[in-house]
């Protein structure tokens, strides 16, 4: 498995399998390799002769109070990993690569970046949005893949395709969960065991919104408010950053439900901060 | 000469031309072509085989007091020149068809852009770098070509085209003057005859200051005082944005002058505000 480093290199492997009539598939990832990740490298795999994958921890998307520094790390594990999954090579640049002295210049999808994590997160989408306009140039792939669990960032890299013209398909793919329904999350290495049996509370909580609604409720806020209801009754969950009811494609708020919903959660299971969603369509 | 009002129609035209193998510049402009503009067509056409003209009025770029409604406009004319002088197609969107319904993404390239002109027209290199962008994105030239007298965007441009991997090349030309010194604007229209020779005051002032480092001068701030002298010497001059004495790239104030350095204004003559600037390498 090919590691490249620079920005020259992956241009120009890229560009010498584009020149054989190839398609290029781009997953960008932070590492730390999970189901969920091999799920995208899979599909990548299945859909492109070439695929790329990037494992960069974005310090642009961090805050200064964040996980930057001990964020999970181990390119041995994620290049066996991802070869296994079918990537053909790995891009994993220095953050001096990405981001030379005298680097200014930030991509940025406003609304969308705003509400749910955006408001607990200041600069992180600026962040996201950057890397992810960065690696589209650097590697020039005909689709990307973002998993589900990132909805907003998922809405947020739809919208920025679309407003810059950036000609790549963005291709979403499922959340993958454990078996007793925790999202497969790098962060998940943080918890303790009590902390992992606890933090299954977010999608119990999230399917009981779910079951709510396909027994018939329609009103948006009694379901936020029953969703964070049951994420309060764990003794663990020591903040909830936020419970949404939203439109998966705005995320705007529905306060009457119909057509696609999003139910999104953030909360903290002692100092691990997770997130997941679950998306309905109403009749 | 084909004018493509639509991005699909002109990512398509692009398209085959490259899969013929040939070489794609653009010349991104606002229209109202002048010899400045007919310039970077006829080096585009020299070194590209393709040759895509862009013309558009960018409201993005316009402050709300500013004069995007009366900016001139002349399509007509603008598709003969560019024609004459080598362009292929012309790609002549709307507003709509850049900015549809629920845009929101912008490109900032924020240091170069807080000075000079940034510092009285808040947002418009926000604009320019946006809209740059989207062309890129959606024409994918090898190459394209962009005037010095929009020192500031030239930049600007080269700064984001590096930070986000854009990969283009470039090409700055030099400032087109008429025979009494003023540089060529699509807003020299808007002069008055008696305004019109009075303009000629930015480029004296400029060459004053350039004559001045010629006979020794090396404290930047001196040579920036006598050239804002020169310019209030004049009596339609109404409004002075700013003189400065810059380094070309980084655009930061010098107070010592060696290597390359900028002579920069913006002034109003009457109510039109007109900027300049002239380069001088100090052994």
């Amino acid at each position: 498995m090919e590691v490249l480093e620079t920005v020259a290199a992956v241009r120009a492997r890229v560009r010498a399998e584009r020149r054989a009539g190839k398609s290029i598939g781009l997953v960008p990832t932070m590492g730390y390799l999970h189901e969920g990740h091999l799920s995208l490298i899979r599909r990548a795999r299945a859909e492109c002769d070439f695929v790329v994958v990037s494992i960069f921890v974005n310090p642009l998307q961090f805050g200064p109070q964040e996980d930057y520094n001990t964020y999970p790390r181990d390119l041995n594990r994620d290049t066996r990993l991802a070869a296994e999954a079918g990537a053909d090579v790995i891009f994993h640049p220095t953050p001096e690569e990405m981001y030379p002295a005298g680097f200014q210049t930030h991509v940025e999808v406003e609304k969308l970046s705003q509400g749910l994590c955006g408001a607990f997160r200041p600069g992180h989408f600026r962040g996201v949005a950057t890397v992810v306009t960065k690696l589209f140039n650097i590697v020039g792939p005909d689709r990307a893949y973002f998993g589900e669990k990132d909805a907003q960032q998922l809405a947020i890299i739809r919208r920025m395709v679309r407003d810059l013209n950036l000609d790549v398909e963005i291709v979403p793919m499922p959340i993958v969960r454990e078996s007793d329904g925790l999202a497969l999350s790098s962060r998940n290495t943080y918890l303790s065991p009590a902390e992992r049996r606890a933090a299954t509370v977010l999608y119990r909580a999230l399917v009981y919104g779910r079951d709510l609604i396909a027994a018939g409720e329609r009103d948006g806020l009694r379901v936020r408010d029953a969703v964070r209801r049951t994420l309060e009754s764990e003794p663990l969950v020591s903040r909830i950053d936020y419970v949404a009811v939203v439109d998966p494609d705005t995320l705007e708020e529905k306060t009457t439900l119909s057509g696609s919903v999003m139910l999104a959660v953030a909360a903290y299971i002692g100092k691990v901060r997770l997130i997941d969603n679950i998306k309905v369509v109403v009749d």
